[in-house]
Formats: C-alpha cells, structure tokens, sequence
C-alpha cells in the first residue's frame, strides 16, 4: 500500500483507537476569530506564524509547517512534513506542501494574491536568521511583532482546552497514588522522578512539558528531599534542587531520600498538549515539625489565593496579599526562597506552555478573566536544610474558579521499614 | 546558616558526593583557544553568547546567564540566577550578577574597558527581541553570526567529552538490557518507553535531548511497534511513529505491543549535557521473516559506514555508498522512509546536541577529522506495516573509530506468554 494512501484512509481511526482527540473545526474558528479581532485592532494585515506552539493552536496540527493567516480569508498552513499527516489532523481548508521557503511565497500570492503591507512576526521566539529569510521574502512588508496578540487570544481557556488540562490533572492524581505506594528510603531522588514519570506516561502523559523560552527547560523529574529543597538553581523557582550535573543542574539528583525529610514532589503532566503542575508533599514517616508547620503555612496561603479568585480580581494584588500573610505567618525570610533570591511571583498562568499569562505576580496590574487557567504555587524555602510547597492549577470560573488538580493536599507519609511490624 | 555561605562551602562537596563532575580549567581553557582562533580568522572582536549549550560549553556552567567572549583578555560571565552557584561550578574568573541587561554592558565596560567593533552574536537561535534590544545596547558594534564558529569549535571532541558520552553509552546499555528482560505483550508502547526512561534515569540519564531548533523537539521514548513504525511524522526522520496525540504527534503511542511485530527501540541517553543515541530491534516470540531480512541488511549498511570510518573520508561519498548498497539489497523503495519521504542523512553528529556537524548526508562535501563523533542510523519502513533500523554511535580515531554504545546488536527476542511452559 502506498504511504499516502494509508494515511488518508488509514490514520485517523488509528488514532482514534489510540486516544487520539482531534482539534474540533468550531474551536478553530473560535481561536481565529478572537485573534482577528485583535489583528484588526492591531492594524496587522496578515500574520506568519513559525512557532510550533501556536501554529498547533491555531490549526490542529504540530507538524512541521508555517502558517500564514490573513485578517480576511482562509488561513494558509504550509507543510514541510508530512502533509498529508496535517491534513488528518487540521481541519483548515488550505494546505500546501513546501520543499523550501520560495515555496510559502508561491503559496501566499496563490491563495491571499499578494504579499501583505503590514505582516506580523512571533519577534519573541524567531531567530534572527529566519527573519531575516523572511524580510528578503517579503521586501514590501512592513513587519510587526505580533507574539502579545496570540498570547492574548491564548489567555482565555475554552471548555474543550479546560477538559484537556481536567486530564492532565486527572493523570496528576494517578502519579501521586501511585507515588504514595512506591515511595521508600533508599531510592534516590530520580529513580523516584523517574517512577513517577513512567505512571504519568502509562495514563497518556506526553513527557514533554512546553515553556516559551530560550533557554529555560521544562521538566517533570521536580523531586527534591531535605538539603535539595534549599537549592536555588537557574530558573526562576524558589528551589531548583541538586540536579544530576553541572549540565543539568536542576530538579531530582541521585541524592538517596531518607526518613523524616521533607520531600517536595512538583510535577507537571500533559494531556493532548494541554499542561496541569502541581506540587505534593511526600515524607517517609513524619517529617520534622518545623516542615509540617510550615506546609500548614502553604495551604493557607494557598486557600487565600483561592478564595480572591474570580473575574475582576487584580493579579498583583493577590501577590502582595500572600506576602502579607507570609510574612504574618513568619515566613517572611523562607518565603519563596531564601533571603535576595526570592522569586516574585505566586502563580503562572499554563495552558499548552507554562508561563503563559496570567502572572500573579509582583508589576502584573491586570485582572483575572473567566477562562483563564492557572497554577498557584506557594513555597517556603529553608537554605541548606529543605523545603515545602503545594502547588494546584485552577480555571477561573464565572463566579470563582475550578479546581483542575484534584488528589488529596495533605501530606502523603509513608511508613518506615522501621515502622512495619 | 546563610544561604550563599552554604552554596560557597557545602554545594561542590555534595554535587561530587552525587555523581557530578565539574568541568576542568584546562578543558575550558582549550574550548576558549579553539574557539578564538576562528574569531581572530573572522575579526571577530568579542561574542556575546546567549545559548545555554553554548554557555555551558565555554564556561563550565548551565546556570542563567550570558558571556561575553573578548578575543584578547578574559571572558566575563554574567550570571542572572544563580550567581553563587556558577561561582561554584565554572572555572572561569570574571563572574558578575545582573538584575537588568544594562548591568551586563556595565559588567563590559568594567572589565574590556569598551564596547567591542565587531561583536558575535548567534543568529541561529537568539530571537529577534532580543537582538533588538542588544543593539540598542551596543549601538556602535557591527553584528556578526557567530553560530558557525561555536559549531565548529564544539565538532572535535576532547577525550573529557568523549568520556562522558561513553558514559551515556554505558547507561544505553543498561536500558537495553532491562528492556528486553521487561518487554512482554500487552504493554503499550508509551507504558514500554517509561519503564526505559526510569531505568535509564536510575543511572543517571538526564532526561532532556537537547537539540538546536525553534520546533524541533528531542525526546527518549521512541518505541515503534508493527504499523507505528511506517508512519512519517513532523521530524526530520524516517519514520515518527503515532505518538499521543496531534499535538505531539511522534514517538511511543498507547498502541498495544503484539507477538512477531517488529519493534523499534531509537533511545538516546544524556549523561552530564552530553549524548549517545542507539536503537535496537525487539520482538516478542519471533518477528516476521521479512523484517529480520530487513535488519541484516541495515546491519550490512550500518557495517559499510563503519568500514570507512577514519580521519579524512568524505561525509557525502559515505552516504552516497549507503544508498547504493541498500539499492543493491533490494531496499530502494524503502531506506531511509517511504517513497518520497526519505531522509538524506545516514549519520549526525552528536554531544551536547543531538544535531551538530558533522553530518553524513547529502551535500555534506567535507571530510571526518579525529574527536568527531556522530550516530549512524540506517532505517527500512515498509509503509503500513513496520520499521526496522539500528543506530550506533562513535567517535572517529587517528585511524578509525571507537564504538560508544556498546549493547548487543543482535535482535532482542523475547518469549511470548504462549511459549513459556
């Protein structure tokens, strides 16, 4: 059988059979739409969007392509690879092929008939050497960065993306269980990282987490016990751990974990692309009182959070609410780590990446809005002894918000060998 | 106890305590002349690097930061999060902490005394806010690429490089050996890459495949099984299976392993930011004739590539040869992926990221020098039912190679339920 053919006939039940949901075309017309309005307000006549990330977004697909979406008119999805993969899974119109870039030009005076005055550009990701490809592309283009207006229209959550991160976080619970009953002293922090991973992928978890950035990775493997917990590393989180080398100096290590520590489990899953984080604490027999005392202090901060949370409410605000209770409840020091390095910020905003507006956060003077989706992650940091933090991603709902990350928040204490007759 | 007293005492101690090993001065010292040579043959007069990889390369250090590289006079590294610790992990001697870009050009003027003629920047990756914002910065430099010479610099590895990937080698090893002592039908595929993942994390895989692009994503859990392996996918790869959904649309699926399917295992492990990326065959009970055919004949061309192996010979001509060879085998219509979908590539470099110079591929007219090292893959999918390939990686030698993935090349054949008595 031909390739071609088999993906036309053959692919989609395949997925189907195998848990795939399909971006419905409704959502994709409702994705554009929001971002047109946008464009028009923004005087951008059409935008090529590079970025895999928005291009799945607006499109359905995470194949390799350009997409070109003009203010009026059918978007243009130019496929590198594998076309006829793409036009399984998008539900646009118009697809082309393209072997090299004076191929998108072809496309676009083809299907739009001219080359945009006013053409925007994702400036935050795009290397510098595909702009300029594209400025000697499109000479008469005026170009304008249009990153704000697809983070914008990806703030607000439809029910079909909030049912996907639902998933995601129904995947959270399982790894937590399962943590639960695997978690024993003596195994190090990333043979631990690594069992937890293995459960979230067995329930359909992508092991990737998204992070628009450079530079900074995203990770699941966020396990740290005892003196890990009061490592700051790189990124810009209250404790970045030991890591398993100067290349990779963040998250589990192969410190062994040992009864009584307080060990800090952050773990991220992904569903369809759609991402939940959330963050437990696990100790093997009790932890310190010290570290007891101060998750009591997260959950409070954590439910006042919550209970601020609906439409209307202001984003910095509820950040200087948090260290005003921090710093009431003692913890003005260890609060979101250690004193100099503490990180601005209560809540990121996640969706299909994880620092995704809204920011709850230090300078963030905007209002939350129904439909925005994000993880409120309260830590308290004791340099050179451990660490403790909750961490819960919510929707804003009409009248409040929706929990999306439903296992239990108190702490999960296994018994020791010790402690088994 | 303060936090950077601790960092500055207790941090080295306990990384090498777990495994960590700092990169030596010397081998910092030897990157930085490589890498100058070129600058001085380009008037290159400083770089400005902002790649992560490239920052750990040159300063021994993944922590959040840019570094400035003067041809004449020491490099000066500024550190964003977290100064103490890259005090800790790099051996250069000029490091400075910045809250805001300007302290970077106070940092410049400070210890180079002025802002550099001609300065380096690496266009393949920075985006283009941020080169705007840098020529504001630095708006009597002329800006150069300078992605080509920090390749070219990172193409010869040192035996301390070459170390760590037989390292990651070894960990290869480890995660094939339990592969094939946990395969057994009913796993899914996705259920099956996890449990490799764990295993290879156990000893001490990073996680992360780090790989230079805007969208292309590296990832571990490549496991095709049967009809998976005859699907093209978004990557630049012979075949990239069904993956877990449109928006990651490649590698392991939640497809069941079957008894006789061919099964592809393409695993590529990180020990210390550096790489190995093999795969092997599995079954369950014996597969198909036809694919254990298939596998001698990319164990043939696998072996011809090798024979050429050695400082001096021609990059193309090796894959020119392969192509040939595999003609001559009765696998035209099936190398390297489907009709009209085939790669051009037989082999890619390999170390901190998974696509460096040297490839063997078409166009690649230069020849294999001594501390190269790369993956060679030959792959044959038959479109709509199966895959198969194997994929090694080596350094070249004064006179050959050095094989650094040293599993077993024989099919991993395991026993189905019904075998067992």
């Amino acid at each position: 059988m031909r390739h071609e053919d088999w993906v036309k006939s053959e692919l989609k039940p395949l997925g189907e059979q195998h848990g795939f949901r399909y971006t419905p075309k409704e959502e994709i017309r409702n994705r554009l739409h929001r971002l047109r309005q946008l464009m028009r307000k923004n005087e951008t006549e059409a935008l090529l969007v590079v970025d895999k990330v928005n291009i799945f977004y607006l499109s359905g697909t995470a194949q390799d392509s350009l997409l070109f979406v003009p203010l009026e008119g059918e978007p243009i999805l130019v496929v590198r690879r594998e076309l006829e993969r793409a036009r399984v899974e998008s539900p646009l119109n118009i697809l082309a092929g393209m072997s090299s870039t004076r191929e998108l030009l072809v496309a676009i005076l083809d299907y739009h008939g001219r080359i945009p005055k006013v053409l925007g550009l994702e400036l935050d990701v795009l290397p510098v050497r595909d702009y300029f490809r594209f400025q000697q592309l499109f000479q008469t283009a005026e170009v304008k960065d249009c990153s704000t207006l697809l983070r914008e229209t990806r703030r607000i959550k439809s029910p079909f993306e909030i049912s996907l991160m639902k998933k995601a976080g129904e995947i959270g619970k399982e790894v937590y269980l399962h943590g639960a009953a695997t978690l024993k002293e003596g195994l190090t922090e990333i043979e631990y990282g690594g069992i937890l991973e293995a459960t979230a992928k067995r329930y359909g978890h992508e092991g990737l987490l998204r992070v628009r950035s450079l530079n900074y990775e995203a990770y699941t493997w966020h396990v740290l016990s005892g003196v890990t917990g009061g490592i700051v590393s790189q990124s810009d989180s209250p404790m970045g751990g030991l890591g398993l080398s100067p290349a990779f100096p963040v998250g589990a290590s192969l410190k062994i974990m040992r009864a009584h520590e307080p060990i800090v489990v952050d773990f991220g899953t992904c569903y369809h692309g759609y991402q939940a984080d959330e963050t437990r604490m696990f100790s093997i027999g009790k932890m310190d009182q010290k570290y007891v005392d101060a998750y009591k202090a997260c959950r409070e901060i954590h439910d006042a959070v919550l209970e601020d949370v609906k439409p209307g409410a202001d984003c910095e605000a509820i950040f200087f609410k948090t260290l005003e209770l921090a710093g009431r409840l003692g913890y003005r020091d260890s609060y979101l780590g250690p004193p100099g390095l503490q990180t601005r910020f209560i809540g990121h905003g996640i969706g299909l990446e994880l620092n995704e507006p809204p920011f709850i956060a230090l300078g963030q003077k905007y209002s939350l809005e129904e439909g925005m989706t994000f993880a409120v992650e309260p830590k308290i940091v004791f340099p050179a002894e451990g660490a403790v933090g909750l961490e819960n991603t919510v929707a804003v709902t009409r009248n409040g918000y929706e929990l999306l990350t439903p296992v239990s928040q108190e702490i999960f204490e296994v018994s020791q060998p010790s402690d088994i007759p």
